[in-house]
């Protein structure tokens, strides 16, 4: 069962969709199988991190953002502004699908545990994640 | 069909868990199809490498613990301890779950990989690895 | 349903593999479902990433060459090698398997994305890569 989550992220960074996420198992009507998350796109990816503390989620976005910083004179393909490659390198040290076992029509999450999609460009234009839902 | 290990890390870095999800799909009786591994926490990982020399374990778990230290001015969530957000960090750096597929009732893993747990924190919990079985 | 293809890189770096997955999801004749593909080695991962402009993957090896150097110091694992140990850091950073629904008998990549094997060592062997698709 596969259904497409269309996002729309103001500024970079992370953005929650756990909710939107759950939605979808709940309305498909399985008890137990394995959700499987998707981002089509190659400058955005896909975490799943503590969502107690903000303050967790601003540290890492500075935290990657300093290690891959705008304007390294290593880029060459600078063609689609300073913020692309950087954007390429954090989604390749990132992750671009996830799997998420779920029971009881609930997904299997910790406690603490959110799902994130972590655009990383600076103006970024809306997002499809896929939704995979299996046995 | 879903399972849950609980691992008991007595301290950083990796604990290997091959057998114990060897042992899940084999008493599953299902003979082909894809594990998938989920861990519920946000401050450890899990990790396909190599399982023959020891050193490769140690000198990953120290590469990383270098490239993210602890009490780097960065961080502002410092509230639960010096080494809760170091341990967010690694955790977004790496995969928080995995997919194995597995035929004759083994999982395909390479001659030289084993499964792993990585905890980042000092003074661990139990951790709880959701197996998932899909056909 | 599981199916293995063998990649032969020639050097480091990345190879696409995209029509190679296609066709085997093509062959399948399955028209909607999940598509896991995991690298059976230690030193090589697997990367979803612009297929557009090569000099993002240029780019992109590049970075995570300066990140994962070569005689590192801090190595103790260096019988294999001097891009042995380099080569299980830099695929512990990146994906070892990957998930990517497919409807219509095709995968569901956006429009910039590549499937690509990511080879660490200088003196590449060749790799294995389980193409397993569920319903």
């Amino acid at each position: 069962m596969i259904s497409t989550l269309t996002l729309h992220p103001k500024r970079p960074g992370l953005l929650e969709l756990t909710e939107a996420v759950q939605a979808v198992v709940a309305r498909a009507g399985v008890r137990e199988g394995l959700c499987t998350l998707f981002v089509r796109h190659t400058s955005a990816s896909l975490l799943i991190q503590e969502n107690a503390d903000p303050a967790v989620q601003r540290d890492l976005e500075a935290w990657l953002a300093r290690l891959v910083p705008e304007r390294d004179p290593l880029y060459t393909h600078t063609a689609e502004g300073p913020d692309d490659m950087p954007a390429h390198v954090r989604a390749a040290l990132t992750a671009c699908s996830l799997g998420v076992p779920f029971a009881e029509g609930r997904l299997l999450l910790g406690r603490w545990q959110g799902i994130y999609l972590w655009e990383h460009r600076r103006s970024p234009t809306p997002h499809e994640v896929v939704v995979h839902l299996g046995a």
